[in-house]
């Protein structure tokens, strides 16, 4: 993924509320999601500025000249334009570049759709959903809170990136609401479970990858090889009821507490967009034990991390009736991953297991060292005994009905355009009523 | 799911290997598939002694009156045939039974193809797949073998059915090869991981569930329309690397050691089949708590368990070059679950999440109380201490290349037809060399 023309901060769209330095999809950007219009059918797009290009018309404008790619970008999701790999999307990325670069090419309004007459959709079939914990930071606080600051990563946690399969079915684009969940419920202290609406549901700020080409079964992927297998990065909110899970958790993972729905942002921010933020994953602890030579790989270690910033905050329904704006809660950043992705591609199919295109895989948690940086309210508010104070006076423990989360991220370096992922956002509604 | 005309034992079919008494598939069974002939493409079919009904060919030859149903079985997998519910594939069954019945219908070998000509398909497009651990003598014994003899059950484990989501994508029909994954390994008594092929590859017997209608996210199922969404039943291996479980698993349960590859038996054994061999699920320990009220019903408590035989076999390369039969090392009964299928889709959905037709839901492993009963070679052998002997002289702690697990059952009451499951096996094949 080098840096190219494309990465040049001189360069202009003739969508020109792409070139503000504030959109988060300048010319530079030029993201993959799904979209439609009024009620027509999902397509492929380009988000720029406030505006979607639609690819399958760019194809009839005699904009895309590979084949394969002119077909896939007529699908009603990205699939199949993710799954050609990364050598094409990086040409389709130039021809784009080429139809929107004010130097290149003559306004063409007629491929545009205004973001705002555009509903997204979940951008690939997200025929499995995983997710990891390569957050320590997240890791070593939520041990402190348990109680267990004195030897707080578990004992494989510097071997081998540790994960989970979620809940494919539940993975949910931006916007959608997220219904409180009911179940048995045991909080910290409490002597035994009951049941009703969960009372500790939390948000966990989160990055997704978005998988490209898949493997065989039966066929690892090496860690050299893993970055052709990962179309870009999103947003992940994955909601978290804490009192379902501190009981359900042991011995097999969690399981209620995290399939209640798990929501990312509707567009991919491709690996290409992200060359000029890359850089040294976060240095492995002084006392680790040497890596195992699958997961160690010397691009990786150059330039297998990311840095860029991240946020989330929250609107509560009485600062919209104040009309106050959202108000942000967490600032961390990228760089707070022990683990890349690429190593935990090259993890997750050590054992022969196929990862498929469109698949998401979520980082874990990005908290950072600092209270600023905490990317939960578990963290945040130290298990609900903290509340955080927000700016009309109230204040949360955990979220409330009404409430809604947004993240958002920005990739900031000198001598580049800065570019953002749009936003993440879910809102809370009431759990249903039941038997 | 009442007793009726098609579970008369005296019925006999016009396809005369239905009626030895030795086939799986009599009359009285008329389990689901999706089979291919030659190099054609996938299609639904019926079971019948040593011969697939082809559903197509019976919709067009007059025998199906349900249009949606006629529809339904032109597709290339199940799922939409068993999103019709309960009562249509009840409707296809008595319409079927009336075309292979011989004292209703001639004989009209058109409409077969010989199962040896097939090639069996994933029955459903199993978009999600998560396991359980309901065989509280597996989780006894485990926990024993584990040096946990005197508290070995979860807090949890009578509050709630524990599970975790698998992976989808290895869920992969009986006959297809299992490699050896590879990923480190730390054995009981290791003080160290290492990284190579498991040495200690496992199979677990369970049962699998077949998902039929599904839910919208946020609307749990109640426990008492359960039944309606499930469409039926398979055997389940549920293929693990011990090794690398025991290292993964703290604190968020199985990855890769379970990932590698979940075999299932091809043919949907439905609820209607199975009507006879319905009772009362495991009693529920005298001290364990009050059943939650979601996971509590009148039905479930009388008939929402199964009894049956469950077998598995094993047959290594030196047995097949001597020319011996596999040889059965289990002999287990689906009555050995403390949590029935109607509990675990009730725990499943309470918190909102989506379950999705063709989802495969397994049982976790069926262990019963004895020796003989232990369903993986983890228990059999005390986590390999005790290998088991062989007929042949070799003995087995874990699976070696080229061992082949065979799951069967076979359902038999007094007064009524035995059927059986078909069988569901896979054999061990070498692990990749890498890098």
């Amino acid at each position: 993924m080098p840096i190219d023309h494309t990465h040049d901060p001189a360069k202009r769209s003739w969508v020109s509320s792409a070139n503000d330095g504030q959109s988060d999809f300048p010319i530079q950007n030029l993201p993959l999601g799904v979209f439609s219009a009024a009620s027509g059918r999902p397509r492929c797009g380009v988000a720029i500025g406030d505006f979607i290009l639609d690819l399958q018309l760019c194809a009839a404008s005699g904009a895309i000249s590979d084949g394969a790619t002119m077909a896939a970008v007529a699908d009603t999701n990205l699939d199949n334009l993710l799954a050609l790999g990364g050598e094409k999307l990086t040409r389709l990325r130039h021809e784009i570049f080429a139809l929107l670069d004010t130097d290149q090419a003559e306004a063409q309004p007629q491929l545009l759709r205004r973001m705002t007459d555009c509903v997204m959709h979940l951008p690939t079939s997200v025929r499995s959903f995983s997710d990891f914990f390569a957050g320590v930071h997240h890791a070593v606080r939520c041990a402190e809170i348990m109680g267990n600051a004195a030897n707080p990563l578990p004992a494989n946690y510097h071997h081998l990136p540790i994960g989970y399969n979620g809940r494919a079915s539940t993975v949910r684009i931006s916007g959608e609401e997220v219904k409180r969940p009911l179940g048995l419920r045991q909080k910290l202290g409490d002597a035994a479970p009951d049941f009703g609406p969960s009372q500790w549901l939390d948000f966990e700020l989160e990055l997704g990858c978005i998988l490209g080409r898949g493997n065989a079964i039966g066929v690892p992927v090496r860690i050299a090889d893993a970055p052709q297998h990962i179309a870009g990065l999103c947003l992940l909110n994955d909601w978290s009821a804490r009192d379902l899970q501190l009981l359900e958790m042991v011995p097999l993972g969690p399981l209620n507490s995290k399939s209640v729905s798990t929501t990312i942002s509707p567009w991919v921010i491709t690996l290409d967009a992200l060359a000029p933020f890359r850089g040294a994953p976060m240095a492995r602890f002084a006392d680790a034990p040497p890596l195992a030579a699958y997961l160690d790989d010397e691009n990786d270690r150059a330039s297998g991390g990311f840095t860029f910033e991240l946020y989330a905050a929250i609107s509560t329904p009485n600062m919209r009736e104040a009309g106050l704006p959202p108000t942000r809660i967490v600032h961390s950043n990228a760089r707070h991953l022990y683990w890349s992705f690429s190593q935990i591609i090259a993890h997750q199919s050590i054992n022969g297991c196929a990862l498929v295109t469109g698949d998401v895989i979520g980082s874990g948690t990005v908290s950072g060292p600092d209270q600023a940086s905490y990317a939960s309210l578990f963290e945040l508010t130290a298990a609900g005994h903290k509340p955080i104070p927000l700016p009309n006076g109230e204040t949360r423990a955990f979220l409330e009905d009404g409430d809604e989360i947004s993240l958002s991220a920005r990739c900031m370096r000198e001598g580049f355009a800065p570019i953002g992922f749009g936003s993440c956002s879910g809102r809370i509604a009431p759990a249903p009523s039941f038997p």
